[in-house]
């Protein structure tokens, strides 16, 4: 920190994303990528003539994108905020409906960014535990009297709530604004986009980086009433009214067009997911059932440190975290057939080793 | 503003960019965009196979964009910092170095944006009125206390002072970081980089929206010490660590590479800036001398909105701001020749009119 920066972030801890190496090409299994490319229709796209037109601003109201979107998801165009990336809906939710006295609960384990967020902007927060066997109960987020986060399917853990327990949720804390982060919905979890007709105070917060394959392009959105919309986009023209690149916004309709593409890689994710539990079982692995596209497992003689070391000396990278909870687990994200099976081979090599 | 967002924000007014209407095809002369297109190598590089590869997040540090920023400007990786266009980079020094014990100055006549960031973050600001003929008086800024930021070819008046003059606005506020703009610097301005070699305090503020022709893409850059790097990374970790397109990183390489071919553009608008202001002169139109990609003009016979409506009934579109020092100007990008042609023609028209 320089002398010239200002003394309120002098205890800010940053975020720390998935390492990206750039010493040799990994099997990555760390950062929740998904394995497939954008569809055609999104690189037809992006290799179009569009590209000689990028000396032109991008429209800011990306109107073509949030239509798409709202059609998409039954939802009107005012109903649909879009940005660089679901961290920064995230990043404006918490500055648009937070401050020193409207505070912010979130899980204990979650999506590591929500307590940056908090101490970015001196919001002060309520962490609340996830249960011993790591499912979130709705009841612990009844009536609290601040804003409320939590990713459903939740990270690291996978594990998914109903709709109907995120609505009970949202039902008990009418003076507070629930955001529901589903970054991870199309793998398994049950969406509370229609809930949002219904609730003034639910903001579902999505990305095109995971079932999209559009991680590179940096796309999120947010789907909520359209009082809350126009918040976030208050904060939008006040920061970067032109967040997103102009390809990336073509590219996302198409993205959105390309449904049928998208909804067969998640069913090869769920189905390489599910192999790869059993193949994890039959190692005695202990795995926690997840709704989304990586897996939280416990190997039976290594820690997460010890496994994800001699996995990354064989090239596979997976994510772990240095927290007495998540210790003894590691993060892998569910990526094609042969990239599970050169990383079941690794697990075994390394065990062998050991 | 809904009932759930942070009372902080009642009073903020957001930034109102440029239109860029969709109803028909403008001759858009209204946000200084270059009337070129990217270069044949940064067209080659969004087109190549690259596209295919935007499952995968970028390189959070954007090592490869950084090197080949830092080769170009004669300093170091650590010396740069990369955004989601220069509105991010202004956003984070705002948010970093300021707070409400470090207010920030900044001319009453220059980037719409800074004012807003001030509002946004409840940062103390100075505003420094420019002197009668719009010119930036360096003294005007000697010995504040607080931190400074103007435009360096200054918008939307054109007028640049000269890299010894904003050192001595540099030398004079050691305790303060000063933020130069220089979006419009490749027109003729006198860039402050090789200033930051000497001053810890000095932060150069950049982007390839102008002379790089790449406003659609979403690209700035900052060049300072690095322990302000730092502290603009640390933000950037805490807010959205993966701010910047994976292609657009790639495109930026082939930008800067492109040099030449930038140049050669710079010198075509310098020429058709020169042609225009000719041709306005003998119409008795008053410009401020430009050394920006755009011209300030007062028309003899209309004030700047009814000169902007009428050229807009035209097809052109230009900009204007309803503040009582600009009214009886307009703001005009300097396009292509055929372009200023086009607004000469349409300038003309609706004289006659009149």
């Amino acid at each position: 920190m320089s002398k010239y920066m200002s003394a309120q972030f002098s205890g800010l801890k940053a975020y720390t994303p998935g390492e990206q190496p750039l010493d040799m090409e990994y099997v990555k299994l760390n950062t929740n990528e998904s394995p497939f490319p954008p569809s055609p229709q999104v690189i037809k796209v992006i290799q179009s003539e569009q590209a000689k037109r990028l000396n032109l601003y991008p429209d800011p109201e990306y109107t073509a994108l949030r239509q798409a979107l709202a059609q998409r998801y039954g939802v009107n165009k005012d109903n649909v905020f879009v940005a660089n990336g679901s961290d920064e809906v995230l990043n404006f939710s918490f500055l648009a409906f937070c401050d020193a006295n409207n505070g912010i609960a979130f899980p204990n384990i979650s999506y590591g960014f929500y307590q940056v967020f908090a101490q970015l902007y001196h919001i002060p927060a309520k962490i609340i535990p996830l249960r011993p066997d790591f499912h979130l109960a709705p009841e612990d987020y009844w009536n609290l009297d601040c804003n409320i986060v939590f990713a459903n399917p939740n990270a690291p853990t996978g594990l998914a709530i109903s709709a109907a327990q995120v609505e009970s949720i949202v039902q008990r804390n009418p003076k507070h604004v629930v955001v529901v982060d589903e970054a991870y919905v199309d793998f398994g979890g049950e969406s509370c986009v229609p809930l949002t007709k219904q609730y003034d105070n639910l903001l579902v917060c999505m990305t095109f980086s995971k079932s999209r394959s559009m991680a590179g392009a940096r796309l999120g959105f947010a789907i909520a009433n359209e009082a809350l919309i126009e918040d976030l986009d208050r904060i939008r023209y006040s920061t970067n009214p032109y967040n997103i690149n102009r390809l990336t916004a073509k590219a996302g309709v198409a993205a959105v067009e390309s449904e049928e593409y998208y909804k067969e890689n998640c069913r090869v994710i769920r189905e390489n997911r599910a192999y790869t539990e059993t193949q994890l079982e039959r190692r005695g692995f202990y795995t926690l059932p997840s709704q989304a596209n990586f897996l939280f497992t416990r190997c039976p003689d290594m820690d997460g440190s010890t496994l994800y070391q001699a996995l990354k000396r064989r090239g596979v990278l997976v994510r772990y975290w240095d927290k007495p909870i998540l210790r003894n687990y590691v993060r892998v994200t569910i990526g094609s057939r042969s990239q599970m099976d050169v990383f079941l081979a690794a697990v075994d090599d390394a065990r062998k080793e050991k």
